[in-house]
Order: C-alpha cells, then structure tokens, then sequence
C-alpha cells in the first residue's frame, strides 16, 4: 500500500494531455510548456498538435515562454514522428495521417527556421544560443553559420549584454563535438573562426598555428585547394585547384585520376584548351583499363589523341570512325587498305559481313573480296547489286550459284533435324504429361487425405501442370525452403532463374515436362527468325532458275511452321489454369476434401505462378511474307 | 405375344458374335460367312476381328468361299470404320484402338490389293467380276486398270470360260456411271476402250463417232492435249501441249493463262528457251496484278523484260536489283542519277536513310544530298564516316551539330511525354483496381449467395483479376454467348481478338483495367525500344561536346527505364492467379460457400485465360549497354 500523500500528486495523463490540448488551442504556450515539463510529456506535441497553427504563432509562443533555456529545449526534444500518430494516439484517435495535413518530411527543418526567423526578428543577442540550436538541429547541421554568428558578435562593439562570444562558442562545443567543429570552421576558409575554435580544443598551438602560417601564405585559390584536400572534400578542391592555372595542373590532374573526378573536371576546363585534352586522354586510359573501349574511344578524340582512339575503336570494332583517325595520322591508301582488311576479316569473324564488304570496296579498294564476302554472309542482294555496280557478272557463275546450292542444303538439313528434335520433344512431352496426369489422378482418387509427409506432394500437383510428383525426388533441401519461404515478387523472380537451371530433359528428371517445353520454345523461336533469310535465299534461287529446290525449301519451311503453328495449342494449352483447378476442383472430389485442403492452406499457399515459358507461348511472326507464289503448286 | 413357331429361330446377338469370332479364329471362312449373312452381322468384322491373320490367309478365305457372288458382297461392304470399335464394341471391350494393332488409315485399299493379288493367283478368269471389284472399291477407283482388264479379255481368244467381256462390262456399268467410265475410258487415250464403253450408253453414235475420227486424225501430243482439255485436266493438257512444238504455243500459252498454270509450264521448259521466257512474261503480269510486284520483278528478269522488271522493282522498292535493268536498258549516267534520286526521296519516306544514301552517294554521286540524309536519318556514326570518306568535315558544323540538338529535344519531349502518360495510367490502375476489389470484397461478403442474374457477375469477377462488375454492363449479346460457349482453343482465341478491341481507356469503362495495361505495356515497349536509338545519339553528343545536354538525356531515360521496372511488378503482380483464389477460396469464405460454387460448376468453367498482354509483362532489353561512364556522375 503506497503512502497516503503521494496519492495527491496522481495526474491521469489522460486528463493532462486533454488540459495541454485545450491550453494549445488557446494558444496559452507558457501554460501548456510548463505542464508538459512537469508532466514529462513530449515537446514535439506543441507542434504536432496542430502544425499549421503552430507555426503561425511562433513569435506568440517565445513571446510567452520568452526563455532561452526553454526554447533550448524545445528544439533539442524536436523529432520528425509526429507524436499525435505514435505517443498519443488514445487522445488524438489519428491511426492514419491526416490527408488535410500534408505530411511535412522536414519537420525540424520547417521548425528551426521559423524559430530563427521569430527569435531574430524578437532580440538576435538575447536569444543567441536558441539560435545557434536552430542552426545545430537542422537535419543538415548550418554549424558554418553558427560560428559565423560567433564571430560577428565577438567582433561587435557591443557590450555582451546577454551572452558573449565565448559563452556562445562554448554552448556550441556542448553540441557538437569539437573536432567537426574544427573542420567546419577550416571549411568557411575564415582563419579566425579556425583559429577561436581551436583554442576551445585540446589542440597542440604548436601544430596548427604554423599550418594556418602556411596556408595564408598560399594564393586564395590554392590555399581553399589545399582547405578541401585537407578536409577530403575532393570535389571543391577540384573546382579551386582548376582556377590556379598551368603551374598547378598537374596538382589538378593527379587529384582528378586519384579520385576518377574526370567528368568533373571536363565540366571545368575548355574542350578547346590542353588541359581539357590531357583530362580526356586520362579519362580514355581509364576507360580503357575498364575495358569500356568505344567510351574510350570518345574521350581520345577529344583528346586528339588519333593513335589511342584508333586503337580504341579497332578493339570494339567501330569502323566507321576510324578512317577519320587514320586521315590525321596521315595513314597511306596501303596502310588503310591493310586496316580495312585485318577490320573485315573480324567483322566476318562476328557475321557483319555487310560491314566487311564495305571496308573491302571502299577502302581496300578490293571489288572481288568484297563480292565474295557478301555471298558468303548469304547477303544475295547486297552481292548482286555490287555486282551490277562494278560489272563482275562473271561471280555468279564463279560464286553465287553454288553459294545459293550450299546455302540451301544447309538451311534443309538444319530445318530437317529441327523438325526431328521438335518431334521428339512434343511427343515425349505428351507422355510424360500423360504420365503425370494419371500420377495425379491416383493420388486424388486415393482420398486426397493430406499428412504430413505428403503435404509437399499434393502441393506439388496441384500448383504446376505437370511437375513430377514422386516424392523421393522432392526432399532436397532447396526445394522445401522455396517451398515454405513467403518470398517477395523478387526473390520469386531469382528463384524462377534458379529453377530454369533445374530443368533436365533427361528422361524422368524432375521438372522433364518443363526442360521440354522450353527446348520447343527455343526451337520456335529459331525457325520463326529464319523468314528474312529463307525468303531472300528463294528469291535469289527463283531468279537463277533453281525454282525445284527452291519449291522444296519452301514446301519444307511451310510445313515446318504450320506443324509449329499446330503445336503451340497442344504444348501450350489455353486451359492451363483450368486444368490445375479441375484436378483439385473437378467433379470427382468432394466438397469436404476441397473444404479440408482450404483450411490446411494446400490450395491457395502454393500457387506459384509459373515461368513465362512455360505458361505463354512463343508468338510467331505471321506478318512476315516470305514465301512465293512461284512455288506454291509445284506438283504437275 | 408373339407366335410361338418365331421364338425357335431367336438368336442372341451375343451368341451368335462368339460363334463367329470362334470360327475366324480358327480360319474356318466359310462357316463364318454363312453365319454372317444369315444374321446380318457386318462383312467388315471378318477384317477386323484380326488384320493380320486375314491379309496372310486371304487365299484360305478364297478357296473356302469360292463364290464370285460372295466375294463381290464382301467387298462391297467394305468401310474404312473399325467395327470392333464402333458396332461390336461390346463384344471386343475395346474403346480406344489398340496400340499394338496399327490403325490402317487404308484398311479398304489394303484388303483390295491383298484380294486382287489372291484372285489372280487362283484363277484370274473365273473371278474377273471379282477383280473389277477390287479396282472400283479403292479410294480412287482404278477404272482405266478395269477397262484394260476387259479389253483384254475381248481380245484374248480364248472361248470366255465363266464370263465374257460384255457381261464384264456390263457388270462394271453396274458398279459405275457410264458417262464416268466414259470420260475414263477416254483419258485412257485408247479408242477401242472408248468405243467399247460407248456403245453400252445412251450416247448417239452419230456425235461420238466423227469426235474420235477427228481426233484419230490428229499427232498423237495434240490428240492427247485435246483429250485431256475435253476433259478438264488442264495439268495433263499442258504437260502435251508442251510436246507440240512453236506451232502450237500460241494455245499452249493460252492453256497456261486460263488456267494459271504458270509454276506448272516454267517447269516444262527450258530456262534459255523463248517459250519459257514468254511464260515467264506472262507469269510476271499475273503477279503484277496481284499486286506482288518483287516477285513479278523476279520473273520479268527471267523473261528478260528488262523495263518491266525496272518497273516491279521500283514499285516495291527493291532498289538493289534495278542498276542492272538500267545497265540492260542503256541508261545514261545522268538518267541512273535521276532514278536514283527518285528512289532515294521514297525509301527516306519510309524511314530507309541508310539505303537513301547509297543511292545517293554511289548512283547520283551527289556526296552532299547523302550526308544530308543519313543526318536527317539520324544515323550519324554513318554520316561521319562519309564526311571523313569525303573530306567533307565542314557537314560537322553546318548540319551535324544542329541536328543532334534537334534530335535531343525531340528525344526529351518524346520520353517527357511518354512518362507522363505512364504515370497517367498506373496511378488509374491502381485506382480501378482497388475500386474492383473493393466491390468484389463487397459482393462476397453479402454470402456468396449465387442466384440465376448474378451468375454472370459472380464468375466474372472470380474469372481475371479485374474486370468491371457493374452488372448493368454484362448484359450484351456478345458477352453471354462467349461465357457460354464451350469454345476450343482457336475460337477462344479469336474471341480474345475481338475483347481486345472492346478495351477502351475511358474512364469506367468495363474493361478499363485491360485497356491501362495495354496501353502501358505499348509504351514499355516503345521506350524499351530506343535503346540503340539514343546511345548512338548520345555517343555522337559527347564526341561533339555536349556533354551536360547528353547527361541530361541519359539521366532522364535511365530514370524512365528504371521506372519502368519498378512498375513492371505492380502492373503485372506475379500473385494474378493466386489472387482469383484467394477471393474465392480465401479465409473469409465458407466452406459451404466454396462447395455450393463447385456444384455450380461456377469457379471451373469460367476459368478464361487471360489474354498474354494482361498476364505476362514486357521482357526489357536489359542486355543493350546504351549508357556512357561520362555522363553517370554529373555533380559538382
């Protein structure tokens, strides 16, 4: 039993905070401040109580506490949460922010600068180191004005009527830890406050007043250079050390490559002038050790450093660029000539042999090359037209009838053993769907009565068309954890790249139906990007009178993409969805199984949505007219 | 109540099929057949009860039946159906085809030639009727092999044993029209049989006769070629035709036209020919009117009409091919240059720059109109490498530089534009969808109580994540028909098609959630697809010192594409699916409720697949490195 007299003291914080709210609205502050310091409530309830009102009232409110200790305070206390939505919910009854009052994401802010504002207007010295406290608090600390506030006063004339210079310093030492302090006041680049901050410190005089010595030694803009290298502030010491001229570049040019400040300090510097050029030229070797060559590439031009860029744009293979390069290096026709064709050879290396044939023209200045390179690359058209263009007939005969015979029994033997494989897959795929389908169906019809140990099994089938459901091949350990992980789209996404690596055909591998599904996937999508070049190898074989082959290899792609077309319903069923419903929801189970697996989560926990392979099928390119009448009707 | 005399001669079906399976299993043919008869049972089943074991003792059966008469009643009976599965399903208790025993998709053809052979073997003259049997019966009838049969048998001189030839024919006549076996026996070429088919029919031997006299006159190729005409086989005509030398060409090239038989007749000539190469003309007319002007250009190169393959050519644009028509035609170089600039104004109308150049640079040797283009064409590493090609640097600072600019802005309003209507529609899908849950949440929880007009509502809104369910809205026509239909793939997907056009992105529309995705999945792909647009453009920007108007560009696409892939997940949630579950199946349902939904047949049937632009978001092009190291950093 607790002593008589202190049950006299009891306040029901209910009733105090609902006094606090009434004496807010009334705007009586020096009444609701002292009952919130006695009753410890917190200090931010005088602004979140009702911000706008608040901050309208500011020169009402130090007009009534009018004391610095307290509005020190105040701002010390000031937090962004707004109280009303965490601490006194019960007496506010706000759960949600209110949408009339915008969230304000700069509380404090918004606060320190109206005081400061208010206080200013009210008494500047006065009120000095509540001032101060609104520089300290903002979420970016101003302590660079607030030692510029010390220092004005202690450079003022004026009496110290309420607080002086070293009182003021003093309390700002409270707030901040002396050796920021120290670098901010290095940073204003005003030796002064350095100075009265370092006395503060426990700092050795004889170490920095002879470093100060140096630096006001310095021209202004490489003392502030020498300030922000100092202070690591690399960026403001690239801007200062970029205004003190040629004798100190290559102070400039070591920070840039030291700190890879290059983009910077191209911003700083003409693209006219030399310095621009060497910051482009190291800028390019960086980028070159990054293997970023076509960037590096960029960066020697503009650091007309022609050899380098030329190198550069031979590794990544951007040729058009480089004859201007070799024209600067003053490259004889047989020099360019020799480049062109070291050039074409990698391009046909990369199957850009349209590319090869104009470095060939142009400037190996080699006709044949360039002809025999297009009709290598099957580029039929670009072939005839350079043919027609330099009057070399003769390669027809010589190249492109045969290049026309090769290419065609290439393209019927690769669209043959497509075609097998494609067989192959859907044929299998269909067994093994079968399959498991009757897996699944045993399973149901032995009850469905879900155990333990079957709880991933059942899972399994009723997620996925057609996973394979012997459990023994269920129990490795990644399979439970992304099975029983409440995952994120993310990780989902991650995990679905995991388990596209899982997919076997092997016969009987787990995930068979799927590794099948995405091989016919493959498949479709390679013969449907054969159009372009099937349909110009028949034009070109039409127009040199090989119209039966041509007519084979047509009738063959034809019937290649209209089985595909064919398939995709029966490998890609529209009914997915609808199936897996039906095994679990189909006539033959009973409502109480249904109702059972409801309630044990087995339904609704496990459906995983599937690979995109898997559930949409590959889209064909029917807009693209490639076949010709010519060898439609073949058959006489 | 039946006569009592009846009731003895009741045979159990069941019984009597035993019987007769026993006795083909033990080759007994005869008793078989006899029973068959008797009870009308299916001649098919003597087949089909085993294939195998009938096609190696088809001699058996024809030494035990022995009767012309029988055979022929046996052999007309034939169907290609398996009666074992169809008739006498009962008796074989087999639903599906056994995949042992191969389904012969020529059962008929099969047993015909297997009897024929047999016939022979045994006495070809007694069975005659037998065999014309076998030939009519085929699938196509081998009438022409029957008339030769009876020719000969006419011609031998051997005293007719069991039949003779004008009982043969008359028994064919019975067995097939007259006026069929006529145009056969006439395409036969062979008069006699014509004669001999003719005189058994109505016709008037006053017509027929001067008819086969003129055509006795004629050269055996033109005979034919008339035959085959009076008979409509055009093919067969032509193939004669072509044998008939010039002289007849003129109605060889009008057989060709009438009939477009132009694939046909190429083949029947040789390629250096005249005759060919008017086919080919004329080929290449009927492709022009068809509007496949390529083509038609290919056929007037092989009819070498050099004007007129100019003229395909340039219709459909396929500017490759033309200089060798002007090279055959004797163009003047000035004439090639004015084509050439013709050609080059219509493929920059179609976006074709590069190309535009060519023509430009090469045909009309105009180096300036072709810079211009390819700039124009914003393809400026293309352009540059002309400028140096040329030494025509000077395009840099008259052109190139205020196009990037141009290009610039444009780009920058372009992807401003195209963000703000991203914006736009996600911020309304999120709208409409919340409204659709909302409204869902409400439905379900008023009972789930399914009646007659709600249906609609309930599976629609159970069926995709978020149609409309304003009832007021599922009343048409239309919309009924296709919740109702049990459509196939291919119908269902047509309906999809036509529910495309129904998304419309007025506000409240029904489908106005589709309409959203659509409309931003167009824009994903649209800005996805600039990737090589604005790296080329940024390259061509840094190269010339724009940098900040470059950095800016590639901040704001960067931002646009990693928005984009932010909102990828909220556009396209993966929980689509498990979502529609869980609203039907979730916690807040009954068991009941759900199980009540089930006998109803309201979750399983109405589970539309969603259309793949609403189910599967756009795949980015993340693989294309478009952004430059120089322009990431830009702060100071």
């Amino acid at each position: 039993q607790m002593p008589r007299g202190n049950l006299e003291a009891i306040h029901p914080r209910a009733l105090v905070l609902s006094s606090v709210r009434k004496k807010l609205d009334n705007l009586q502050f020096k009444e609701a401040f002292t009952l919130m310091r006695k009753h410890r409530i917190n200090m931010n309830l005088i602004y979140d109580h009702n911000p706008s009102v608040f901050l309208e009232n500011v020169k009402t409110f130090i007009q009534q506490v009018e004391s610095v200790n307290h509005f020190n305070l105040f701002l010390t206390d000031l937090q962004e949460e707004d109280v009303t939505l965490t601490m006194y919910t019960a007496a506010y009854n706000r759960f949600l922010p209110d949408p009339g009052r915008a969230a304000n994401p700069n509380k404090i802010d918004t606060i320190c600068n109206a005081f400061r504002v208010a206080l200013c207007a009210q008494d500047e010295n006065k009120y000095l180191l509540s001032i101060l406290t609104t520089y300290v608090k903002k979420s970016t600390p101003q302590l660079g004005e607030a030692l510029q506030l010390i220092k004005a006063l202690r450079e003022s004339n004026i009496k110290a009527q309420y607080v002086s210079a070293e009182e003021a310093l003093t309390y700002l030492l409270f707030l901040v830890d002396v050796n920021e302090l120290y670098d901010v006041a290095m940073g204003t680049y005003d030796f002064d406050l350095v100075l009265m901050v370092a006395e503060k410190s426990q700092k050795d005089p004889k170490e920095y007043i002879p470093f100060l010595n140096e630096l006001r030694r310095l021209e202004p803009n490489y003392q502030r250079y020498t300030i922000d290298k100092h202070l690591r502030r690399f960026k403001l010491a690239l801007l200062n050390i970029s205004k003190c001229g040629d004798e100190h570049f290559g102070e400039c040019l070591k920070l840039v490559k030291d700190h890879k400040l290059y983009t910077e300090a191209l911003h700083l510097f003409n693209p006219s002038s030399s310095q621009y050029k060497e910051i482009a030229l190291s800028y390019g070797n960086y980028l070159t050790e990054r293997r970023s060559h076509e960037e590096a590439g960029i960066m020697y031009v503009k650091a007309e450093q022609w050899e380098l860029a030329l190198q550069a744009f031979k590794t990544c293979l951007q040729w058009q660029q480089m004859f201007f390069m070799t024209a600067k290096l003053g490259y004889t026709h047989d020099q360019e000539a020799e480049l062109a064709r070291t050039l074409a050879e990698q391009l046909k290396g990369q199957n850009k042999h349209t590319d090869a044939a104009i470095l060939l023209e142009q400037y190996a200045k080699d006709i044949e090359e360039a002809i025999v390179t297009l009709i290598q690359g099957s580029q039929w058209t670009e072939a005839l037209r350079l043919m027609y263009y330099h009057k070399r007939m003769d390669f027809i005969e010589s190249d492109l009838k045969s290049a026309l015979i090769d290419s065609y029994n290439q393209q019927v033997e690769i669209l043959s053993s497509m075609k097998a494989d494609f067989e192959k897959y859907t044929v299998r795929l269909a067994v093994v769907r079968q399959e498991k389908a009757k897996a699944r169906q045993e399973f149901l019809e032995g009850g469905g009565n879900v155990n333990e140990t079957d709880a991933d099994l059942f899972s399994d089938t009723s997620s996925a068309t057609g996973e394979s459901i012997q459990s023994s091949r269920y129990t490795s350990e990644s399979q439970r954890s992304s099975l029983y992980s409440n995952s994120t789209g993310r990780s989902s996404r991650n995990r679905r790249k995991a388990e596209h690596k899982k997919w076997k055909l092997k016969e009987g591998s787990p995930y068979e139906d799927f590794a099948l599904i995405s091989a016919t996937a493959k498949i479709i999508h390679y013969v449907d990007s054969l159009r372009a070049e099937i349909s110009s190898l028949l034009r070109a074989m039409v127009q040199f009178h090989y119209d039966e082959k041509a007519a084979t290899l047509q009738v063959q792609y034809e019937g290649f993409l209209s089985h595909i077309e064919k398939s995709i319903p029966e490998i890609w069923p529209e009914e997915t969805e609808k199936t897996n419903l039906n095994t679990v929801l189909g006539p033959d189970t009973t409502a109480n199984a249904i109702a059972r697996a409801v309630q044990q989560g087995q339904i609704v926990t496990t459906e995983e949505p599937l690979d995109p392979v898997i559930r949409v099928p590959p889209s064909l390119n029917k807009d693209h007219k490639w076949k010709l009448h010519a060898l439609e009707q073949a058959d006489v």
